[in-house]
């Protein structure tokens, strides 16, 4: 493969600057640029706030860090650059006029990878006069933090250049999946919609508490969940027999329950309603106390299985 | 509270094995009644494989164990029993019989804990004189590792029977959620339900494979859903502003998802694909090694977060 040693983070709101935290950690160079004034504080600010978390995981290592810098536009931040992480707005004539302007000053073999979660690869192929090497990369917030990256490229795509998204994810930690045909959603969340609009039906019903369906994930399925996906662990379920035994047992179950699941919509009653219920949830812990916890929960997570991946 | 120390475990198949440990480990005297021939032995060995594992995550502690004994009969086991998880198979006529066989000798005080999974209250109430102080208790397999119980009752119970239940489950170091209405599937199978359907979508549709279908969850949304539940998690994702502003900036994004998910069923066609997906993912390694693993992983996973909740 190809050497990425130098990167370039285009827009540095949370998720670029945990991009760039992680690249750092990974002992890449990072040329960050970003409209705001404050750029060169803030990011500066969340890097050294991620790095105790980015050892204690594995990701950085002692001895190894990138240099940060940060260019006055994006034509100079992409200068040079082997990879090219994109997080600007999610609106596409930004992109578009982003890609238009610093597509003249890529490196040949560079990879451009697109954060957006919304936007389609073709929508934003049209910003290119050669989109062969503009990828979409779609992390989970934060990226420095949880593992997986969706690729998605297309027919105008270099095959080589999805390849090389892939190897510049991994190693710098993270675990690529291909999606090979764009829906809306991807693939994570489309999933996680679909289990979010059963657990809003499920409250909407009365059938249990907000506090109660979000501990039926945590202390049930979600905590399989954070060890394999549904595929295998149902198959494990049926032992020998695998899948095949597993479909032949419970199809009719299955059948049965996906017909009963709910279609909620989210209107202001149920958004009021869905509020209330975390409030209740929450016990009076503040939205800082609960992202600490829920931060601590998944570093000490990540910290314990690292080894047994 | 009432007091719970003396328990019986009415079929010990993987599910009645597994309670029977959990039970010992929080120091509670267990009776076992199974027809199996060779309950002694299973159960034995099922407890003695699972306590290592009991005191890693701490549900065990050095010096305290409950007396495990075993019953010819269902009516012998359940003499002088606080509380009796019953686990025979899932067919309604099994159940009904044995609930006209227990209950004449049940203490007054005593509350009987179905595990059933597919069967509803009150159809399993039919078996009962009176059925007041007779709940489900669902846990996710196996029961001493997945915190889980789902609780239902219904107006036939005595309220004090749920609450009893609930108390008991806490102490042998469950986490509880009450099921206020019943429909197919509780609310955990349905959860997993809508996950799994749209799983198999993206699968069926080509969007991805079997294998990054999987880490998608693992990797991605798997790893928060161990630590919290959607709810609290996408309410935190939008800081400040709560669920409220969550829904105001996705509920657009959610219901576009919503309206692409896929409605699948299980055909033998999709079966047979499914299980081939799973064997490409599980590269070779058997089912033995693939469920150690995920236990390894669930375990370290317990172990490192325990002192976090």
């Amino acid at each position: 493969m190809a050497n990425f040693d130098k990167t370039a983070v285009l827009g540095a709101g949370v998720i670029g600057a945990s991009w760039t935290a992680l690249f750092l950690a990974a002992g890449k160079d990072v040329c960050v640029f970003d409209v705001a004034d404050n750029v060169e504080g803030e990011v500066t600010d969340y890097v050294e706030k991620a790095w105790p978390t980015l050892l204690e995981i594995g990701l950085a290592a002692e001895g190894r860090r990138g240099a940060l810098s940060f260019a006055a536009t994006p034509e100079a931040a992409v200068v040079g650059a082997d990879f090219v992480q994109e997080n600007v707005p999610e609106r596409l004539p930004i992109k578009l006029e982003l890609y238009q302007r610093i597509e003249p000053h890529l490196k040949a073999s560079a990879v451009v990878s697109s954060s957006a979660s919304g936007l389609m690869v073709k929508e934003m192929q049209a910003g290119w006069e050669n989109p062969a090497r503009f990828v979409l990369g779609h992390p989970f917030n934060p990226p420095h933090l949880v593992p997986l990256v969706e690729v998605i490229g297309n027919e105008r795509n270099d095959p080589a250049a999805l390849l090389d998204a892939e190897a510049f994810y991994r190693e710098v930690g993270k675990v690529t999946i291909r999606v090979n045909k764009e829906v809306p959603g991807h693939v994570a969340n489309r999933l996680q919609a679909a289990l979010w609009r059963e657990a809003i039906h499920l409250v909407n019903e009365g059938v249990a508490s907000v506090e109660d369906v979000d501990t039926a994930v945590w202390a049930g399925p979600g905590l399989r969940w954070g060890a394999m996906g549904p595929h295998m662990l149902f198959s494990l379920g049926a032992g020998a027999g695998g899948l095949a035994e597993f479909c032949n047992r419970y199809a009719d179950s299955f059948h049965r329950w996906w017909d009963d699941l709910g279609t909620p919509q989210i209107t202001a009653e149920v958004a009021e309603k869905l509020g209330q219920g975390v409030a209740d949830e929450a016990k009076g812990r503040g939205v800082d106390a609960l992202s600490t916890k829920r931060d601590a929960l998944i570093v000490a997570h990540l910290k314990a299985v690292k080894d047994l991946r």
